[in-house]
């Protein structure tokens, strides 16, 4: 007779926004020390999750990498874009709940913070029912663009809105005139509706684009200056001019 | 002759939102390694920051506590309120700068990430002519919080919008009502007037306060259960409940 294994753990842990000496010290010792690691990626490519562990992992590590079936092929609206998106998670989860209940504790690698626009909380709110979660919060990628920046984001009584660049070009003016700080992330193909709602809100001379935060490839350059492409690691910044004694 | 010493280094270092672990590895390092460590305090308290890294500081480490000469005793709005933070930033900045110049490196330390409404950036735009400075970021109390509500604040396009409890009650009537997602930091005595705003815009039932996240009082409770006081460490959230597959 074998004696009953307890279940394991899922962890969803925050990697911070890309230096691997910003993650936390609780996320360098689950890193370090666990048996199995998954992690999102699109398909042939390394994923950023993975990138920034590079070099931490165990030996005999057993690595879950989770490829996204779609990403532009098909519109957000069309519905088979959702359905198509949670039988991937839904598979994800079978193979998460198999470790956990053989026993196994598995590592969530995630970018920037779990609960802040992460892919982690798909596979979460599956799976609190099934096995024991636990999240380490991370640096997210904004508190790492605006420190590339060099300059504060909120002072005193600053309003800060974070928008999504997939948002309507009316709505983007909308909030962006009626804020003191802004953070917009997700830019990517919308760069030039999001200029517009910028000059059309009169914040341009306000504005700073930060490309690949905490990354080797870091920039940051005003937005009247920046390329007319930018990669998926992007946010834009205004940064809040509140009471400063 | 003695060669000339090259001037040190002072480096605003995020230490997280209160468990010593969710620090970041290279703040970890920077603490553990400093010779000089300063923090704001209110005067005769410990200090949250000072409190978060108990335990890590060098045995020869020197502390430079700055003790805020005014905390409430004088209103925002009076211009000596000001000019009494004003002076007491200047004294910190001659001390920090001293050090700098004698060649030494200070670690200051900030609770949360530096950036985000903290009180370094008063001493960090006056040093920037000064001396060297390096910010590292932080895991903000916010992320803090909504890890310890267990749950996502933000999905798909949310908007988030981030407040001040200290904004006037017809602000955050319209701006609580026009979010998705909500975070309001600084609450303390403005608890009841955040409370008449939150029903003002019919976000009662979505309201959470956690007080003291990642601390060893942690507590999360319906803002509707909360008591009639909330500790300097609370925040108020409101999750957003945006497209997920
Ligand atoms: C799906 S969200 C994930 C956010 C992440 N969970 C966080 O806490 O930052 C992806 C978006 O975050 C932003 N982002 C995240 N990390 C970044 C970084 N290091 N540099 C620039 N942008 C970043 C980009 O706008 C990107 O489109
Ligand atoms: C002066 S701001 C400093 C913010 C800090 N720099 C950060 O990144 O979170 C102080 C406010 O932050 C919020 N706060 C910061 N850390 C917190 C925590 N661990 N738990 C609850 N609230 C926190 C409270 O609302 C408090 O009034």
């Amino acid at each position: 007779m074998t004696a009953m294994r307890p279940g394991g753990m899922i962890h969803g842990v925050g990697l911070g926004p890309g230096a691997q000496d910003l993650m936390s010290v609780r996320s360098d010792r689950l890193v370090r020390t666990a048996r199995h690691v998954a992690y999102f990626r699109k398909a042939g490519r390394p994923g950023q999750a993975r990138k920034i562990v590079e070099g931490m992992l165990r030996a005999d590590v057993v690595e879950f990498p989770m490829e996204y079936p779609v990403t532009t092929e098909i519109p957000v609206s069309d519905p088979r874009y959702n359905d198509c998106l949670s039988a991937f998670y839904s598979r994800c989860i079978d193979h998460l709940a198999a470790l956990a209940s053989a026993g196994e504790d598995v590592v969530v690698l995630c970018e920037g913070d779990p609960f802040f626009y992460g892919s982690f909380m798909h596979l979460y709110t599956r799976l609190q029912t099934i096995a024991p979660v636990a999240v380490v919060p991370g640096i997210t990628g904004m508190s790492g663009a605006w420190t590339a920046s060099g300059a504060p984001i909120t002072w005193g009584d600053d309003v800060l809105t974070v928008l999504m660049g997939t948002l309507p070009e009316a709505d983007l003016v909308r909030r962006i005139r009626d804020t003191d700080a802004l953070v917009v992330m997700k830019i990517g193909r919308h760069l030039d509706k999001l200029r517009r709602a910028v000059a059309a809100a009169g914040r341009e001379d306000e504005a700073w684009l930060v490309e690949y935060a905490a990354m080797a490839d870091q920039r940051v350059t005003r937005l009247c200056d920046a390329d007319a492409i930018t990669p998926y690691f992007s946010i834009l910044l205004i940064h809040g001019q509140g009471r400063r004694p």
